[in-house]
């Protein structure tokens, strides 16, 4: 049997629900290119948000009716039934949701007795009968309708008469699925799977799951729902949303899959997670965790020495699944824990073949714990120990410049106000440059005034940003004194890479880190060192 | 019936386990810091690390067993068993383990047949004879030993006759607890619910859970082991941990306390865990989550709305649990970081007396929220937080001294060596004093010149020192740029304290922390403020 998108239906809200997370502010372009992405991932539904309710997704609507050519995906438009006491045809809201030109409309509406009573300020039948009403209407305009039965865990709780008389008013009205909220996401899997298997038998409907993390369950939560019977799942791109965000689909989609061998994504789609999950990170601007199940850069990262060495003999023994099956790599971290095996699978992620030379890596390893025991740290550092890398295996670190001199300088003078600059004296092909720079701060002068004198040689360091920059204070050891470790992390646009500098003092340890820096970015760019 | 930590083991592995995250790197004096927050917090069981197995472990132990006076908790040590074919009281780590001073040892043993044969390279009796020799070996030399079954699931799933096997050899050789680890991540709650079940019908041991994040099922996975019959949980705070991360304790102890009504944590110590959490997180220096269960900023932060009119009728109707339970705050803004109620307690815990003044609170209220959406941060500055508490009791903020102008300049000379030099004029006690001073950096140089000028006027400032600096890039919020905050811990040998410094400038930064921090420090001294 082939994928079928209608057998488990993998509902994602990012651009609904997920966009209520703090911080997160989505243009309608934005909402435009994640829409794509999620096609492109293969779910089955996309929740674009609520027509009607304000301005931007109305536009967003307009314009996805347009320009939105999806693969695999049927669009959705979020709203809510009726307001009290007006017909369903006369409702304005209800109207948007209508003309909104989606094949599909979720209607989220009140199970809670509480709610219905404090919120919505009516009474439990005219709730009943905005249900009824909303779903047929638009079921006569021939939208399929979904129901989001909001509260409906704590509704149950209070009162499990009312909340499965809402299911069972929108399944009557024609809802195609009930999708059970747990909205403040209170809940824990036993009582999720409880109440699914329990309203299954009340009711006969076909059951959603929408779960929120507040409890750190909400991928479990959504499992056990589905365990129990659900067969529609909502979740966000990298668990987006309010408070502490939704469930995440794409862990949720890889545990089914990989773990439960339900087909729920088209063949092979599966694979270009890693690869969405951080496209979208870069549409919201929101840093993604490393440690995100499946799809983060550290989820198949390994530190302790011990298991290296068995990594080598069998990845399997240590690693839960292949990373390749969501497009992820694993990855090698050097630290003062790593011995051989670990720098030799390192050096093969970065492209440097160490031909398996005993010595060589002997010699790697040596020179890792010696600066390891300095200060030194390579896990978060790549770039510098690919350096380094190449440097024992050549005979020669990569160079396109050398730093002679350089002098910062920053003052507060008697108007409060600061002043930094920097002067930097540098050889490169032969020709010596003195160059200056300001900024807001000595690191930041020294970066500008370094780049400055450079630019004429190597005009494409003007593509460099240093986009973060970490400084931390270690103690001496065997009574040396306190160094400083910097950490430098620098993009060209289509890429980061990571850097580390340790003196005493934290300029000269900066200037460290972004010599190798600069030097590193010069390589990718294909150049060849002196 | 009251707390007992036996009950219900809450065992900490942050130290250990936690530290094997990518890019987290403890200095043991970083390690004593937490392991005091881990105390404070109440937990019962705090593992520090691997002594003999690397140095730096050697050193903490070393200096644990003579500073640290542990309130509640345990102290823990982690090893392995014994070597093949060794004797175990001829074993050098095992040895190591006996002579730490820890109470208590936790050993890791293989569970999973194919590891013993790949990893371990022994035969499978002889892994029974290791785990048995090296329990009864520490057990008979007076420590109590717990056991990690490293792979235990996967272990149990090739082979669940060798796995029971291993459980039972290290329980009749007297271990207290079998911890069944999910090493490689992979399980999900059903899995280890039926598993655990099935262990203790089999072998009657006490059993605990190390679960990690890979299926984002961690804390769902304790919570199902626990509801299976596990009685002693592992885990770390905010989750750290290699790749995705640990199950995170403090969202497994609230799930308990709060959902499960157990009681496993000493009275009231749950509300103390937002704090210790954040605390955490700056030794630690990686930025907490905001979405994290329970102790993340976001999480019961609420877009204004809908949502709004509701909660001011009742929180409970948008909340899961009240965030005061945890000792975080329901927020309505972004900015909306600080409550009356958490600034009152702060006060009363640094001995300032607001006497329920609400004008007064109102006003340090809105004072720490304006700062901190300019980038400070309280948590971990709490010196800073009391000058701006008797700032605004006074009506004048406690002063020394005023710093009228600085200049710092560090400059690399062609002979590769690096001079740091600073000069700063301040007025104190009517005086203007020009002072300079070198360092091995130019916060290091301003800091002496500093204290060099106002040494006849201070003497008591040539006992303090400067023990922990630490700089975090902050984004720009709203569209203006990033930000530097710095953070410094200063002693005089007594005690410590903590001073926060924000601007565009890394110096001034500094400054402004260092100039907290010697004001801080003549208080502390009995000096009146001029």
């Amino acid at each position: 049997m082939s994928f079928d998108k209608e057998a488990i239906h993998i509902y994602d809200t990012t651009l609904r629900d997920g966009a209520q997370q703090e911080g997160l502010n989505l243009s309608v372009h934005d909402k435009l290119t994640i829409a794509r992405h999620l096609d492109d991932l293969g779910v089955g539904f996309i929740e674009g948000g609520w027509p009607g309710a304000n301005p931007k997704d109305t536009e967003f609507f307009a314009l996805a009716k347009k320009e939105l050519k999806l693969k695999n995906a049927t669009f959705v438009a979020f709203g809510a039934t009726r307001r009290p006491n007006v017909k369903a045809a006369d409702d304005v809201l209800l109207g948007a949701l209508r003309d909104s030109g989606a094949p599909a409309v979720t209607l989220v509406a009140k199970s809670y007795d509480r709610h219905v009573d404090l919120a919505l300020k009516t009474t439990l039948d005219e709730n009943l009968a905005m249900i009824r009403d909303s779903v047929k209407h638009l079921r006569d305009e021939g939208q399929r309708v979904f129901l989001d039965a909001e509260h409906f865990f704590d509704g149950y709780r209070a009162n499990r008469a009312y909340a499965l008389e809402v299911i069972r008013v929108a399944m009557e009205a024609g809802a195609d699925v009930a999708a059970l909220c747990d909205t403040n996401g209170g809940m824990l899997p036993d009582e999720i799977a409880d109440v699914v298997h329990d309203v299954l038998g009340a009711t006969s409907a076909r059951l959603g799951i929408h779960c929120h993390n507040d409890t750190g369950c909400a991928v479990a939560n959504s499992m056990a729902a589905v365990a129990a019977g659900a067969t529609h799942i909502q979740g966000t791109l990298n668990g987006y949303g309010e408070r502490t965000g939704n469930a995440d689909l794409v862990t949720i989609i890889a545990n089914l899959e990989l773990k439960k061998k339900k087909e729920v994504l088209p063949q092979n789609a599966l694979r270009e997670s890693f690869r969405i999950s951080h496209a979208v990170a870069e549409v919201t601007n929101i840093s993604p965790s490393p440690r995100q199940p499946y799809t983060g850069v550290s989820a198949f990262a390994h530190k302790a020495g011990l298991h290296a060495s068995a990594i080598k003999v069998d990845p399997s023994l240590y690693q839960h699944e292949d990373p390749a099956s969501v497009g992820n790599d694993m990855r090698m971290l050097v630290s003062d824990m790593a011995g051989r095996a670990s720098i030799e699978l390192k050096s093969m992620e970065l492209g440097v073949d160490l031909g398996g030379d005993r010595e060589l890596i002997g010699r790697v390893v040596d020179r890792v714990k010696e600066m390891e025991s300095r200060g030194f740290t390579f896990e978060a550092a790549d770039a510098s120990f690919e350096l380094l890398l190449r440097e024992e295996a050549t005979g020669k670190r990569p160079s396109f410049f050398t730093i002679d001199h350089w002098l910062t300088t920053t003052e507060r003078d008697e108007k409060n106000s600061i002043i930094t600059k920097a002067e930097v004296t540098v050889t490169a092909q032969g020709k010596e440059i003195t160059c200056s720079g300001a900024g807001n701060g000595p690191v930041n002068a020294f970066d500008n005034a370094l780049r400055d004198g450079l630019n004429q040689l190597y005009p494409e360091l003007a593509s460099l940003e240093l986009t973060d920059y970490k400084v931390r204070i270690l103690e001496g050891r065997l009574g040396t004194g306190a160094v400083t470790r910097v950490l430098v992390e620098t993009s060209d646009g289509k890429g980061e890479w990571n850097t580390v500098g340790v003196h005493e003092n934290v300029i000269a340890a900066s200037a460290m880190a972004l010599e190798d820096a600069l030097t590193f970015g010069l390589l990718r760019q294909g150049r060849k060192p002196e």
